[in-house]
């Protein structure tokens, strides 16, 4: 099939920087500077520093205590005490003094006697230099203290001071300018409401933001429409100043409106265009005739942020002469088979808890443009280019985004979503302890088999079981048989038809679904709501094939709610407290209740303890009712088979 | 014995953090505010975050390309292309635009085969939603964003701005005031030169410099002497201001002059006094009447780092709501015995470098005092109060102090001190990879001991054999006869007696050195200089116990100048360059060769051959003899046995 290439080549990361590196003159283009001590810490020296003064400067003492003449206390021992004189061969010292003349030993002042007349007593001989600091013992005037090319550290400015360096030569920061593109971009500082068509403009500041990190000094220019003349206007301005680095948001792919590599061709010359990496192919490379660097950073978020770190983090430690930016890494089994696009290395965000003595990785969805997968993940792993994917089980290296420390106080959930989960990821985190709740939502059958595999410690589901009228029960029988778990209850809560404000088509029945002039929206299959329509329709003798759009799925409620609010559904079932979220009316047509599902091996976990003590404060009971749409005379208890709704 | 305790009590940091935890009230404390969200990385939410508007606001176009109608494109098959045509139920779209009225799937641009006459083939039909993000399929308004008490990252920026979310409330940074104290402190703004007795106030600056990683916002007060009235009056205005720490620098232990636990007595209640840690035991710590935290800083760097990150960096991150810092950890070998007192818990810094698919690491001088320990430092690793010290080889747990790839890119050398190494360090840093030199002076037997145990990479070393008149290799055939080794010349140095400037006393020869009026200053045993002052005593027939500071050692040739160039000796045995660098008179005695050894498994390791490279350069031999003292004829040379200094 023939296929058009898009791309001027598709070069490897390290291949792009390799020749990023050799084609910048980085003595050139990055000057050093003359910085005071005290401001320097986080920049890197440009020559090597050699002290002015020594440290100590003197002979000092490193106690608090008594200097003396050590030979003049030879003889003294516990059962031959000797008394000292203050102000005769002995004088107090405090820590850092200099040493009267003619001493040359500290005795601690934990270690003599004060006697009533003034006198002291010592037990035990001192010996020469003892508690003493020498003159120069840990800084020599003129030798070296710190070489080029060195990152300085905190300690390193107390050294300096200490040693009279007042400024210090350092390489300058490096200067960012970002551009952001688009005909369809609200500047962010307008405070806009997006209309059809547009978007919020935010890649600029999740970049400003990175580069801070990295000690660069980041600036962004007022967005410019896809034009290339105000383009090529908007580069040329950048140039002309101070900047290092320019990066063009948006713009570096090959659509219609892509006019990023064309201008760089103007200022100078490409270096890779199309990276063998996913998410942030569409990144582009150039170097500016003044030698400067210019990047096109893909307008998804997912992909920008890629080339951000994976490109531009590299070149300006380069450039800086710091070391790269580097994520602490662990090893994770993986929850879920993850197949992969073979030739393109893959970059797969990870929810990550910490598990029996291990850590597992749950895959967060892969769409460039899905924010919610970079702020809900702990981690990201790397498919390389030569993988068809990754096992479910398997064995990963997983580069944290978190503190290590956090991930032992992550609760890992996979299963059905709710929003009472949210209240629960909001309450979780208002502890004098705070617990993260890393939440994957795959329905509740998906939480049953990341449960079996032990790649969570929570499973949220809501399954109805129409033979025993149960909920839960008897799917936990089929699905994990050799599993013992507890069941304990969210919360009792409404399902129902999502409708429009005020019900403009008179949706009451299931019936209803079947008419012509009714576009309804469905869940996806496997999930409880989805089981509970199929359960409903059967019992109503309905045919699905008579329902429009039974066949669009949708992945949570808020999604089906979305599009019933849009006009792209007429109905959809869901829970109240979605409805209620986006203004819409509903329809009720069952209770059902929602459990959480916890292997038992796992109830001592001071996590899941501290999630069931929360599950079982009237004060969340409160706050869920509050949401609308539940019934909370369960919440907290544990269930056994055969309960359904309890009492009503 | 009896002793005086002049601590409160002695707690564990863990019991002390307790303590103030306990007592802290961090909600009354420590108010939330209200940001702009484009300047909020890296705060951290004092609410739950919703979201305002849902993204994609609208479906759009996942890709570049043409949206259809999928039902229209069904049939579509390589064999069977279908036709397009622009404008009639195919339109141009690109990626994130929103989809036409109708349409229901993109198909990508590099997917179509444009025709001569404008027209579209397709070879594979297109699937409903295909290519198509839905709205809502991210963000969903009115949604929980992110949960309270959560630091946000740059990603999280770009997700609030896209929801919508201008603004947030976060908690407030955390304010410090650092007042240092001392009558014997010069304040390092004024730029001053410490006549004897004074020293240049730095820790102020160390604290800064660690307290902006935190993300707290530090301020130095001018320095305080060691007054109560005038300490009382500083902690009071300090105390008055919005500051919710109070830090006072040095003072803090039980000298005469140390008023600081008196003076936070005035002001609130001592929680701490006295910690079970080392260096870092005069810690103090209180809470002040109005609930802010107070904190006596001992004066040493040494331990008032250890009271800044291990008492104060995780009690600021609790007040802030983050999680204290943490340092990725490694294991490692431990290069020598290190013993410990019983009862404190020692912190020991190490150098560290990548060897043989493992760490080594060589612990650095234990000085509170030292801060050439503190910036030498690549880790450091913890002896439990429980334990008497670690043996040589013990696997121990080191926590980073500088990023985890630079380990591979260091070279450990253990050895004798030269400041050819010095300029070596530096050179190594300029490289466009460059090398760190980590270098730990233990003289010459030293370093081949690290050697023979594999903790050291290079070992330095000048050791005469007065019976075959070479160097090094009769050493080394008796000390490492296991141990296949290379040895590579650096230089030829005069070694010679160092005596005060115009050599007042007329020291010529080493007869001089017995005379009554000449105090000489020794370098300690086992070192090259002393085996070769002993050797030229026992030639001269001199006996040492003649030579008046012959059992006073130094460890380098610098800080052997320095007791010359201060007066405390009238002469010692050491080099030209360290009498040149303090402005010193120099007598010849001997010629010496400096090599290096390197174990011939590791000549192939490109650290070593990096070295090997830069040792034959002629640049570095200019460099070298510019130093003064040193003959580079054989520099960068293989050393076989018995070629002595070579020719001349």
């Amino acid at each position: 099939m023939s296929r058009r290439n898009i791309y001027l080549q598709t070069l490897s990361v390290a291949e792009a920087l390799e020749r990023a590196r050799k084609v910048l003159d980085r003595d050139a283009l990055v000057a050093a500077e003359t910085i005071s001590t005290e401001e320097a810490a986080g920049r890197v020296t440009a020559t090597a520093v050699h002290a002015r003064f020594s440290a100590p400067p003197f002979h000092s003492a490193a106690m608090d205590g008594y200097a003396v003449r050590a030979e003049e206390t030879f003889g003294a021992r516990e059962d031959a005490p000797l008394r000292l004189v203050p102000g005769s061969g002995c004088h107090p010292v405090n820590t850092g003094q200099p040493l009267p003349e003619g001493t040359n030993a500290v005795i601690k002042i934990e270690d003599v006697v004060p006697q009533a007349d003034g006198g002291l007593l010592i037990e035990a001989a001192a010996f020469p230099w003892m508690h003493v600091r020498r003159i120069g013992e840990d800084i020599v005037a003129t030798e070296l203290l710190l070489p080029r090319n060195h990152q300085l550290s905190p300690y390193d400015i107390g050294a300096l001071l200490t040693a009279g360096v007042w400024e210090v030569r350092v390489w300058e920061p490096i200067r960012l300018v970002f551009i952001p593109t688009g005909d369809e971009v609200l500047d962010f500082t307008t405070r806009p409401t997006p209309a059809p068509g547009q978007v919020i403009e935010s890649n600029s500041q999740i970049f400003c933001a990175l580069a801070r990190t990295w000690g660069a000094v980041p600036r962004r220019l007022s967005p410019v429409p896809d034009d290339r003349a105000r383009l090529r206007a908007a580069l040329g301005e950048a140039l002309h100043g101070d900047a290092h680095v320019v990066v063009v948001g948006a713009g570096s792919s090959a659509g219609s409106k892509d006019f990023t590599r064309a201008v760089f061709e103007e200022f100078g010359e490409i270096l890779a265009h199309g990276l063998a990496v996913s998410p942030g192919k569409p990144s582009l490379l150039g170097v500016s005739r003044e030698g400067k660097l210019l990047v096109g950073a893909p307008g998804y978020p997912g992909s920008a942020i890629v080339c951000f770190e994976e490109i531009l983090a590299p070149l300006v430690a380069w450039l800086g002469r710091r070391p790269a930016p580097e994520r602490p890494r662990i090893r994770a089994r993986l929850a879920r088979k993850t197949p992969s696009r073979l030739g393109s290395e893959e970059i797969l965000r990870l929810a990550v808890g910490r598990l029996d003595d291990g850590h597992i990785a749950v895959p967060l969805g892969r769409g460039a443009g899905m924010l919610t997968s970079l702020t809900r993940a702990q981690a990201l792993t790397r498919i390389p280019a030569d993988s068809e994917g990754l096992a479910e089980g398997a064995e990963i290296t997983a580069e944290l985004l978190v503190p290590a420390s956090t991930l032992a106080r992550t609760l890992v959930h996979v299963g059905s979503h709710d929003n009472i989960l949210d209240l629960l990821a909001d309450e979780l985190m208002g502890l004098a302890e705070p617990l993260r709740l890393a939440s994957a939502n795959v329905g509740s059958l998906g939480g049953f088999s990341a449960l079996k595999s032990g790649a969570a410690m929570v499973g949220g589901c809501h399954l109805f079981d129409p033979q025993t009228q149960d909920f839960n029960f008897p799917f936990l029988r089929r699905y994990l048989p050799d599993l013992p778990v507890s069941v304990v209850n969210l919360a009792i809560r409404d399902q129902g038809l999502i409708v429009a404000p005020g019900n403009p088509k008179n949706i009451r029945t299931l019936q209803d679904l079947a008419r012509e002039d009714v576009r309804f929206v469905n869940r996806q299959r496997g999930s409880g709501t989805r089981i509970l329509l199929d359960h409903h329709l059967r019992e109503a003798g309905l045919d699905p094939r008579l329902i429009q759009g039974y066949g669009r799925e949708e992945h949570t409620h808020m999604a089906v709610a979305v599009n019933v609010r849009g006009g792209a559904a007429d109905c959809g079932l869901g829970i109240l407290s979605a409805a209620r979220a986006l203004d819409l009316d509903f329809v009720p047509l069952a209770a059902e209740r929602y459990d959480l599902v916890v292997p038992e091996r796992l109830l001592e976990d001071p996590r899941i303890q501290t999630l069931l003590d929360l599950l079982r404060s009237p004060v969340l009971h409160r706050k869920i009712a509050a949401l609308g749409g539940y019934d909370t005379r369960l919440s907290g208890r544990m269930m056994r088979e055969g309960m359904g709704l309890g009492a009503a």
